[in-house]
């Protein structure tokens, strides 16, 4: 078990080694720890190395001139200039809730970007504001069209963060696929198989074989089939990818450079690095914010108090499952699973920091 | 077989006997009309006979003072006053596209409002203002929980519409369920049973049969089950749910006041009739317009010329089914089938209009 702020240290000490300036890397060390706290291992520290690969690369800028390039009272486009992904998204968010103070509302798409972890940490940035705050990304091609073998989308998840009074706040935080793609990845990496419904092999066969992907197979989306709606789950993955790239001109769909070695890095580009896209709503420009929040208290306990189907566990609200996991993991600490640990090692020993393995 | 105008003016006439202005009843007909040229007659005239009984029981008001009761530079909540939910969503929607011409985006939250027929409209509305459009609204609670058997949400559909250059654009329109409560009801009207994953029965059970909704069943939520991401769309359901009531002050979940006569008129309520949520957000606010239609151009070709699976149709791109059934029933007219089309002529009847059936 690994403490908070050990692992924060290291991970910090890592970015400053790559260039990062102290505030940025503190930034993108803060979004991989929520996702440890929040149970989302798959986003969090099994994804230094997939930074550190892009850094030997050179594939990310790690003193990037992150800068707002078109705008409006409500609007923003941000360029990224290839920043670590959590940094550009961190200062997009930031502008976000600036303009919402300003505007009512405000909505910010990025390019230039990377990865950038879990998408609810940028949304709930925007609570402490008493804002809704809103987050969504494009990601590494590998997601087919509804009746397509093609893999031309991303996981792209949507993320919504909604305040509330006395009871927890709202947090939405999903995939546009059955299930999140680092998932898949650690079934891989403890060689187990999946259920039928997530992944096709390159024929459009139905497979539960996470390795598919790296044999040209593809991940379906949300829906699984036509005839359950794959083709919702399609519109949600493409909307993602146009809020997230087409407005702001960053690679769109299969032109996203993968963060994952298995995917071959494009000579051809339709724009800049990966793109994002943030929004924020300040709650008193709708209603008092208080009556909002009271109001939804009473959103929450209806939905708590639904009837469970028998041999059901109780009905849950968006965050509750990651809020009770950041309670717990808070408490007894981190576990880093060997594999990634030895990873971890490797990466201190070149970049002489020390790591220790628990 | 119907043609356009003759469906329209007596879509009018009925609206207008109603008690509506000549321009609300065109604002309203418009809608139903558009959900037949479309193919969605789950959404067309279908629903008139629900309308007329709501109208009869006195549950609509047909010269509602439709006003903002709140707003900032980019927001608003609309109040309906109780009006036919497509004349509420028409007057929103011009709102929010107000307020995106002068903000950059424009998002209206509605309460006081009834069901809005097809969320596509309003979200297409913003098209020839070079605007991306989005439209929500919640619904009829027929659907449960991921976990639960209890009725707490909507079909709650999500509509966003882009323009392109010379493709068409894009338009998303889609219920977070596996289908839409209309299909359901189309199935049972035909007599018909349905694939599994769509319903369960009161007790959690799955379920074929489209009328178990009469007899305490619910609808899924898209995903379907628990391992396949049915959580998501409880997510997704629940974000527009609380996006159009609680935001407004509409009712809220299960809250909502029912259209369809099997579902009870609750003595409690939360808010004020239906809510309703859209956005438009100005494409010159992000970059140029002509710029970024050349750019949806290019993502919808790279998306077309997707390679589908073996006995798979070709790749489409939201809106592409819909577009083409308007071109066909343009040309050959709208077909209503006899159980409907004996529904309008008693209606007809009763406010003492002329109709034929075809």
């Amino acid at each position: 078990m690994y403490s908070y702020n050990y692992l924060f240290d290291f991970t910090k000490k890592i970015f400053v080694k790559m260039g990062c300036s102290d505030e940025h890397a503190s930034m993108a060390s803060k979004v991989f720890l929520a996702a440890e706290l929040r149970g989302l291992a798959s986003h969090g520290m099994i994804r230094i190395k997939d930074y550190f690969q892009l850094w030997e690369a050179r594939r990310i800028n790690t003193s990037p001139d992150i800068r707002i390039v078109h705008e409006s009272p409500s609007t923003a486009v941000v360029d990224g200039d290839g920043a670590i992904g959590m940094i550009a998204a961190t200062r997009a968010m930031e502008i976000a809730i600036e303009k919402a103070e300003k505007s009512g509302t405000g909505w910010v798409s990025v390019r230039g970007s990377n990865h950038y972890g879990i998408a609810g940490y940028y949304a709930m940035m925007a609570l402490e504001h008493d804002m809704i705050g809103m987050s969504m990304t494009n990601a590494n091609p590998l997601v087919a069209p509804t009746f397509s073998v093609s893999r031309l989308l991303g996981t792209n998840p949507i993320a919504v963060a909604i305040p509330a009074d006395k009871q927890p706040p709202f947090v939405a935080d999903f995939a546009t696929t059955p299930i999140a793609r680092g998932k898949l990845a650690v079934a891989e990496k403890n060689g187990e198989k999946t259920l039928l419904g997530y992944v096709q092999d390159k024929n459009g066969n139905p497979s539960d074989e996470p390795s598919i992907l790296k044999e040209g197979g593809s991940m379906l989306t949300l829906g699984g089939d036509y005839a359950h709606g794959s083709h919702k789950g399609y519109c949600l993955s493409t909307i993602v990818d146009i809020f997230s790239a087409v407005l702001s001109g960053a690679n769109f769909g299969p032109f996203v450079p993968p963060s994952v070695a298995y995917l071959p890095v494009l000579e051809e580009k339709v724009g800049e690095g990966t793109g994002h896209f943030f929004g924020a709503m300040r709650i008193d420009a709708f209603q008092p914010a208080a009556e909002f929040k009271r109001k939804m208290d009473e959103w929450i306990t209806t939905f708590r108090n639904a009837e469970s189907a028998p041999g059901n566990p109780a009905v849950k609200i968006p965050g509750d499952i990651e809020r009770e996991k950041e309670e717990q993991i808070s408490k007894e600490g981190i576990s880093i699973i060997p594999n990634i640990a030895r990873d971890l090692k490797e990466i201190a020993y070149k970049l002489q920091i020390d790591f220790e393995i628990k």
